[in-house]
């Protein structure tokens, strides 16, 4: 079986990630591709990488045939899914956003993170969280899928089975996260300029990020007891990637090593490295892995674990071939069998 | 069918991205890689993007089942697989040097670039230099393919048509070549670490540079009257790529956007873009195209073509995989087919 | 004698190097900067590097001493100083622009190539340009200095010699340059996004470049025959640093090494490297200095020059500096006397 | 009074840039510059960006002048000053080692974590650790300065007055710090290549660093309680830079903003910067600055302080000028008083 999606949205670097992936995978046929801005614009115009390839041209959302679609992919800023995937979904169309309408399962939270009032608080109430190794079941019926956060994606990996088996002390976890510059997106905008963001660091958001509050209900939910976390992002001058750096304090003796290995032993996409190792993100540039170490530093009671992934692949747009794939039954790693680019 | 494939050497960047383009291969079967070197360690050990892909250790090439294999992929530096290729060859296994050892069909002329004695000049003989868009047929038939430089392969495939139609004074050519830095290899030397090569551009070998005499080569055989060129390579802060900007006084009036659409028009891995267009390396990174671009800046009379490859993939594995395909009747895109990493 | 010197704009990437260089200029108060969008800012906000260094904050234009100082340097887009320089010069105060608006002497050429009509054509009969290494007495006694552009400097000062010679075939010069991404300027645009413009090489503008009439105009005011350019820019993924690699057939034997020591003998602001050197852009980053090459590859008819410099330093705000300087009777170097940063 | 200074090694990263500063210092005049390899080499030969800066060459050790010098720049591995630096102390030659050879007192502690044994222990005995802002006193009656670290130096800022004021739990310290390539110095080796570090991150010695029990010191000397520190460095793709991202758990309440204004009020190189900043490391490029900017997350109960530094200035040649500026009686800013470079 091959099925028709469409996407909307697309001119932005999920977008493009989403066409790499989608234009190789056995069974889908890109139907069409709409944003308001670029219609009339071939694919392969605005992102040359494509040609030959895609020989689509960006179509007005009014005039397209997402609706012939059995499954749409949001690439779109925040605030576009909410307002237009009613009316797919009432068509029998599958959704699945990319941006952050129907992360935050509290309709209040995510209006004073985000701005602004929910256009669709009933597809949030039906909408699956997709990470799929927390919902891998739900997310194969689900109408509509959120696709999870990078940094979200990055964090709960790296510390969900600490959480799980309530070893630590859940109340006070520290994530010290760095992201790549593709994770702000697509935009001109002057603090992501090269000459702005090359050979500098820095930290932003120190006093709240909106991806806090969807790590949050994410730990929260698999935990016995409430769940405190320190969230600090970092820019760093590299494209792809997210670096993880997870700090808890130990309140029970386990073989964390063990502990992590055997929750993810069945996880395509989730590598438990041996121990010592210091998984680099070029190792999973243009992958949708996953890449965990375990450390406790001079044996004492601070655990320290290394989480990475591809901000644009695990991160966001690999996860939703991911979760397409366990939607429509494909082959769970169906389009996402390839390894990283490296060097 | 599936061949059964080995690699000498493998440790390199030529090495990790052959491996990278095999794994995914639907007709190979990586039977042995060797390092002398690294001997015993586990090759997704030293490049973790292959845990998973790549089961296999080094193995030293004097225990290694080589002789086993349809085809070996030398990736070694200059002047071994000339030493070690012959046993192969009399044993029937078919040899891609990724290396420069049977590149030049001057022996003498071989030996003064690269200052060592050749050590199998019947093999230079009968060697077969692996550009496709130029020899494929031959390609088809050869026991041993010398698979062409990176800078060459730039040069080549944007002055061929040029040459070849006569066009232009081909006793003057100029090619101002940039390299991101990968082209100098996986060795620890000073001038090609990070704080070395970040954030800086230079010039290098202008005096002279081993693919010059490679390129002239080339383009001599297919013109019908002296070939001059000056070739300067300069190292650009990226990791992968490389951008030949080509100068030609024009001699002749054609329509020269058309006569490299008809030159190229049945090539895979050939892109002609529309006039006007500026090629950017990230388009093609890991991806086996070379894209190119004509030019005629005010209408003077120099012609302007701007040439880029990934200098790991066309310029080195990936052309090797495509001389591969063309040796043993795959189809010749088998491995190669997807699109480029961007961003 | 310390003078009073303002500055319009201010805000982008010369306004900031300019600024950097001005507070430790022993000559130097800095009485007043202007922005209209950022009036009320403190310098120190936009430009946390200057902390410490710079009190003022932002002025709006209208409410500025600019009339008070003895100099105001225009650091704004193009189009800025032309209208508003003439009531300054009208009241006693020198300028420098380091945008184009007073480079070009023909105003019609400049109204083609910049697309919009000249405001003050008589300022541009009385401008000099600012090119100290040619025009430094007239630059001591002008009222308005059209600092000269970035490439236009590092083409100038490496071809000089040469068509000041009549050794070569001025007819048929090529300059292919290689720009860091600050030569774009400070401005919130697609194409210099980090993720854009890092990991990547592109040539842009092969059809025609603002700075080709700007460079042949100053190549062609000391040459006896006319001058023909093919000028190629690229973009390379650094920050700061122009690369010019400039070729020229030779019509003449000289020995150019001399001809280039002896033209640059007296300057404090070239330096001509020794024979087989290859200068890289990092060894002049935040200096003044323009490092220069001379090759002839194979000893061939064909030579080829490596000019380099930071463009933000002796390609703008540094070369803005040294006219300064020379018009306030000010030691040349004044301000100017570090060593680059390296690494 | 001009002292006469001499630099041991300087053939590295620390080397160029302590050559950057000294070359433009006031108060000094570089008699000797040694390296053992290097002799013979002209300094500006190496190191392109002191042509006109430097005139000296590298001498052989044994041959030079060192012992007539007032002062005396290890700038060479660990190891070789504390077998080189009795007999100048003999000669009344003072010393700064920007090595790690005399930062731990406690000589097996040294001997455990650099694996050799310790070669002057009673120069350790007397050496002074080179934090001006804790040691300024005892630094201007040195004969022996140990040259701090540079993640220690950015750590020990950013939790001094914390540890000083016992308002956090000291007992668990967390610092996820992030260092430039440079941090690794000029060495041939492969993990600091750029086809490595470049456009990539990852964490590197989680299990124990050197760092660790030299910042361990220098907190425990001004801490009532024991000190515990979990601290884990990352590479990052910049050449210069320290970004240390520091964790600690309130224990009593105060107006932390207030706490580090006042504690670093009189320093002229540490920069508290105000309520809500996320200092970039850019914002110290070769300057001797330490920003530093303090959050307390959602008003809970962990601390979060921000520290950067340039790693080769305030963390290695900075620092040892401005150590070299207390220990001669010379203003204190001399030879240091340059802005960031910025962009």
């Amino acid at each position: 079986m091959v099925i028709k999606v469409g996407i909307v949205g697309g001119t932005g670097y999920t977008g493009v990630e989403l066409l790499r992936l989608l234009v190789r995978h056995p069974d889908v046929r890109i139907a069409a591709i709409t944003s308001r801005k670029e219609a009339g614009t071939p694919v392969a115009q605005m992102f040359p990488s494509l040609r030959g390839f895609v020989d689509l041209e960006f179509q007005d959302p009014a005039s397209s045939a997402l609706a012939d679609c059995e499954l749409v992919f949001f690439a779109t800023p925040n605030g576009v899914a909410m307002t237009e995937a009613r009316a797919l979904v009432q068509a029998g169309v599958r959704v699945i956003d990319l941006a952050a309408d129907f992360r935050l399962r509290d309709v209040a939270t995510w209006e004073k993170w985000y701005r602004m009032p929910h256009a669709a608080p009933e597809l949030v109430a039906e909408a699956v969280y997709g990470l799929p190794e927390v919902n891998r079941a739900r997310i194969a019926q689900a109408r509509v899928v959120a696709n999870p956060g990078c940094y979200p994606t990055a964090m709960q990996l790296g510390f969900l089975p600490l959480v799980e088996s309530a070893a630590v002390d859940v109340g006070h976890l520290i994530a010290d996260a760095k992201s790549g510059v593709s994770g702000a997106g697509r935009k001109a905008e002057m603090n992501t300029l090269f000459c702005e963001a090359a050979d500098n660091f820095s930290a932003y958001g120190v006093g709240g990020h909106r991806h806090l509050p969807e790590t949050l209900q994410g730990l929260q939910a698999v935990s016995r007891s409430p769940v405190g976390l320190v969230f600090v992002p970092h820019l760093t001058p590299m494209i792809r990637g997210i670096h993880a750096t997870l700090y808890a304090r130990i309140t029970r003796e386990l073989d964390f090593q063990q502990l992590y290995t055997e929750r993810y032993a069945r996880e395509a996409f989730v590598d438990v490295m041996p121990p010592g190792a210091h998984p680099d993100t070029r190792s999973v540039r243009g992958s949708n892995t996953c890449r965990i170490a375990v450390h406790r530093p001079r044996d004492g009671d601070t655990l320290v674990v290394l989480s990475v992934i591809d901000n644009l692949t695990k991160g966001a747009a690999g996860q939703a071939v991911q979760n397409m794939n366990i939607m429509f039954g494909f082959e769970e790693t169906a389009g996402l069998k390839d390894a990283a680019l490296v060097p």
